[in-house]
């Protein structure tokens, strides 16, 4: 038998014989990697594990630690669930079964509505079929051998007819009885699947057309373990207690009205929180010598066309007309800030130009893509433009990259990846510059002893960047913060600054916003800290509760000295219960929940209940307002009493 | 001779012969008006003065304190310039000259273009004509006639037949040698316009079209006597030297730029004043029990039909389309704060209920009347929606009134007229509310002691208004404030309230805004102070200047002192000499300039120049900061030293 050369990923090589599987490489090269192993890259191309390998190849195992190996795996998922339909309701025609991004679905055409009942017997006997660790085979098919095979069920005919007509090759894979159309791959035997969860169901259209026949779907999500299972189950669950949009309503911060899609109204509370994250960074400002501008909302064409939004971002931005011209609210400050740095000559001397705006921005979005305030149409950033020499890229990134990482992680409680994207095959400038520039990020990142991901070759082709990605409490990841060097937009308005030489070159620009939208991080902040809020931004920071009426007179003593101090707190002086009104205290996620009765108008104090619910009893009223002013302005995450 | 009886406006009659003129009356009653005398109203039609009266009639006799006065006799001062360019330039065809808000212009059909020296000519020959003080006479034309007198006059020819075609009556008044197709009235002698001066030229088109000729145009103004006119003068060389947009340019405080027009760029310096008036106005909203919202700017058509913007509206706003539905950019808040106020059941407990607003409004504005920040297409206003019982009108118009007076009278040092309008012909709501309404706002008025005039009848058909008139440092007068109630907006969106009888209710809205547009206000402000702001808002409020390089540290210790106390300084320790720097300071219109030498650091002192160029030296450096922080503190509009 002749021998065939397969690279591996490491570059090493090894010699097999001809028609060996990668199944049986993956297993050659390890134990767990036999085990593990879910599809194979052949020469970049994905293949079933059990497809024959016949001459020299380069290979990659595939498992779930994979983006592609959770794609397969959910994928044959899907089929295990279509499997048991059949097996369940014979009259059921299985259409559609793909992987997305939360698991996977099947669409099945039935006059049969699932029920919740429905699921969990489906879920039973998608068990019995991967206990069964049916072999998964391919065959590949022609036109009229496929349509026999699926006679009876029109939505695979049409689909055959369809790959017939894109000359495309038509193949099934089959697990014991039960076979579907599919172009593959696979993962090579149902056994594998060991934890799946069936999530919900819905109605949707033959092709997504409502004017097809109406389809039965069912989601699910599956994982080669039950932990994982497990896991994930307990994180949707709590991701839903702390949704940003459900807690947003109950405690009445923000609201969307169909009237406005995508924008979303801040109410009294709300308008608190924003307002205090735009206060915060303005003061973070004044430290760190940037300027902040307030600038128009509507542009005429003529300045997108030199910026270059209306070739590449025309469809994204709401356009209308006036005395027949166009206009475009914009979607991002950049030209607005060239148009400011153009206005007067610049000197090398004046640089750094840091110019910041909180202007709002639009964004014609898609209505179906909205959600909540992490995907909007108007949004506002804490965005700033800074114009600098190539020489000042060090210095100037190493102080954007400690404002990022003072914001994220002393002031919040952040964890953060970063990525640093290069230049791609395309670009502009010069190579030189180029180098140049990615050695300054480079140098910057080490200075500040942040680790970096290089994303080689993923830079914009004006410039590269530099990626933040948070952790929120629940282990999901957000991308946030974005620096990016930009050597193009200053070329298309002809930006530049007179050098020392008394010379004109091209000035950079630095695009940089840390929070991002200021919508978006108040939704991100509301699910990290599930609605409780470090105490300097919580909207009503301290509730004081009576005990009895006869108490009010004291609340209200206590009351105004905390106003005094600035802390923004109530009085809650109803006739209802202390334990009635603790829960609703803490229900509206005061963080600090506040009880006078007699021995504490007595010793003048207060007991005093933290966010992490412990009580201190017997707390002196000025020490508290001392430790609360030192909590507010040191920005604590967590209460100190 | 049969007598007639002339009423007067006081209600007096008297009698006169039959064929008097309104002139001879005029100084039957006394020699000074008599004097004055320039039209008459004749049972309230507007009449020359030598018009014979001939049966009972109403009188009123016009001079130049009545806007009908000044407006003929600008008319009249047109008439006597197409008299002196005739005389000196006999190839002009006069066309049409009227009066206009600043005084009047005439166009002529003429190849020459006039040269300010021409100006100066014509008007010596106007001062030649009006000395001889020739009659006016009116004369009435059939059309024939009229073409016949004005044979060789095309543009005169055109108007002839337009008027014959309307069935208007042809007329021309006559002094001396030059006789002009007019309407008339006119004043009756030209030895009566004793003050005049041609103030600019300026292309015009026949009928204002572009397709038609071009004429050439004169500007004018005038009075009866020349200690007006030089008063005039003067004011438009004092405010075309605080003229806003020479000054927000000169100061780099604000900008326009043609891609955005009618939306200013608030530059770093600007961007200051702009939110320090902001952090103002939301200060003594927490004081005075205002919610602060943060709101959409796009909302679909079927908001504004139902709040009838559409109807009414339409033209002022930007209209764009996405996903083949309607948005307008909103020009008003008043929609979005019922939305809010509807979000939830609202009891007579939560009101007032107080919602503010500084959103970015549009106004799709003409671009010919854009004017600086005075009349723009984005601005954002102090703007606030009140919602009270009908019960609770005139407690909380008095807040809104003692709010107003704080802001103009003590915070800024402006005087101010008030106007009440009341109930227009055409109302809605029941006689009685307005009644009630009407009477709470006078109430509130006059429980303040604030004078008022009643504009009766003014009011909008939907509610009763309170406009507010500042006069600026040079009497010049602005509207700003409107307090405006509203009994429509709540009904047509079905605003209601539970009340204490346990039924809905409808709910009364206050709109009302006291600074009115930020952008507008910011511009009055530089005009009022002519660049000189009082010390809270100048955005760089002390610059402290080096008499020699030695003493920079001392000046940067005197400097951060000031920064800790949160003021706005500088240093200007360059070389150049303390007179250059010190002018500088001035044009800058820092308010405080300090100089220090050796005296200066020795004492640990500063010297000290203030607004109005008074110097205090020997000032002790601790002392002075005191007294920068109580003079920012207290808002003073005079720093005191």
């Amino acid at each position: 038998m002749s021998k065939i050369k397969i690279t591996l990923p490491d570059g090493s090589a090894r010699e097999y014989s001809k028609g060996i599987t990668a199944g049986e490489i993956a297993s050659d090269i390890g134990r767990k990697l036999g085990e593990d192993a879910l599809i194979a890259k052949v020469n970049s191309k994905l293949k079933d594990l059990f497809t024959p390998i016949n001459e020299d190849a380069s290979l990659q195992i595939i498992t779930f630690k994979d983006k592609e190996g959770i794609e397969v795996f959910r994928h044959s998922t899907a089929h295990l669930l279509a499997h048991a339909v059949i097996e369940l309701f014979p009259d059921a025609k299985p259409t559609i079964g793909p992987a997305v991004e939360e698991g996977f679905y099947y669409d099945f055409g039935i006059e049969h509505h699932f029920t919740p009942e429905d699921l969990a017997k489906i879920e039973h006997k998608m068990k019995e079929i991967a206990d069964k660790n049916y072999a998964v085979e391919r065959i590949e098919l022609d036109e009229a051998e496929a349509k026999r095979m699926f006679r009876g069920n029109k939505y695979k005919i049409e689909l055959i007819e369809d790959f017939h007509k894109e000359k495309q090759p038509i193949s099934a894979y089959t697990q014991g009885n039960f076979t579907d159309l599919c172009r593959g791959p696979h993962i090579p035997r149902t056994g594998m699947m060991k934890a799946f969860k069936l999530t919900k169901t819905a109605g949707a259209y033959w092709k997504g057309n409502p004017n097809n026949d109406q389809l039965q779907r069912i989601y699910g999500i599956s994982f080669p373990e039950k932990s994982k299972l497990d896991a994930h189950l307990k994180l949707i669950e709590e991701a839903e207690k702390r949704d940003h949009r459900k807690l947003g309503k109950e405690l009445e911060w923000f609201h969307f009205f169909e009237e406005s899609p995508g924008a979303p109204f801040f109410y009294p509370k709300g308008a608190i929180i924003y307002n205090l994250l735009l206060e915060f960074i303005k003061y973070e400002y004044k430290k760190r010598g940037y300027q902040e501008v307030v600038t128009p909302l509507l542009y005429e064409k003529s300045l997108w066309l030199t910026s270059g939004h209306w070739e590449h971002f025309k469809e994204n931005m709401f356009i209308l007309e006036s005395e027949g011209k166009e206009y475009a609210l914009k979607p991002m400050n950049c030209p607005s800030h060239v148009l400011i740095y153009k206005s007067k000559s610049r000197s090398y001397k004046d640089l750094p130009l840091r110019i910041a705006d909180f202007a709002p921005l639009h964004r014609n979005e898609l209505s179906g893509v909205l959600t909540g305030l992490t995907r909007v149409r108007k949004m506002s950033q804490d965005d700033a433009h800074i114009f600098i020499m190539h020489e000042q890229i060090e210095e100037e990134i190493l102080k954007v990259l400690d404002f990022t990482h003072y914001i994220y992680n002393e002031v919040f409680d952040f964890e953060y990846n970063v990525e640093l994207s290069t230049r791609p095959e395309k670009y502009m400038g010069s190579l030189d510059d180029w180098n140049r520039a990615e050695d300054a990020l480079k140098k910057a990142l080490e200075r500040k002893k942040i680790k970096y991901e290089i994303k080689e070759g993923d830079g914009a082709f004006y410039g590269p960047k530099i990626d933040f990605h948070i952790k929120d409490a629940i282990g999901r990841s957000w991308q946030l913060a974005t620096i990016q060097l930009d050597f193009q937009l200053p070329e298309r308005f002809d930006a530049t600054y007179i050098g020392a030489d008394n010379s004109k070159h091209p000035v950079v620009m630095i695009h940089r916003a840390l929070l991002g939208s200021i919508e978006r991080f108040i939704g991100i902040l509301v699910e990290h800290y599930a609605g409780k809020l470090p105490l300097w931004l919580a909207p009503v920071q301290v509730r004081i509760l009576t005990v009895a009426d006869r108490f009010e007179k004291y609340a209200n003593e206590i009351k105004e000295k905390f106003e005094k101090n600035k802390t923004r707190v109530e009085v809650d002086a109803r006739a209802e219960s202390i334990g009635y009104k603790v829960r609703e205290a803490q229900h509206q996620k005061i963080p600090l929940i506040l009880t006078v009765g007699e021995k504490e108008e007595k010793n003048n104090a207060v007991a005093v209940r933290t966010p992490d619910n412990n009580v201190y009893f017997d707390i002196k009223a000025d020490d508290l307002l001392e430790k609360v002013s030192d909590n507010i302005e040191k920005k604590k995450v967590k209460v100190e009493i």
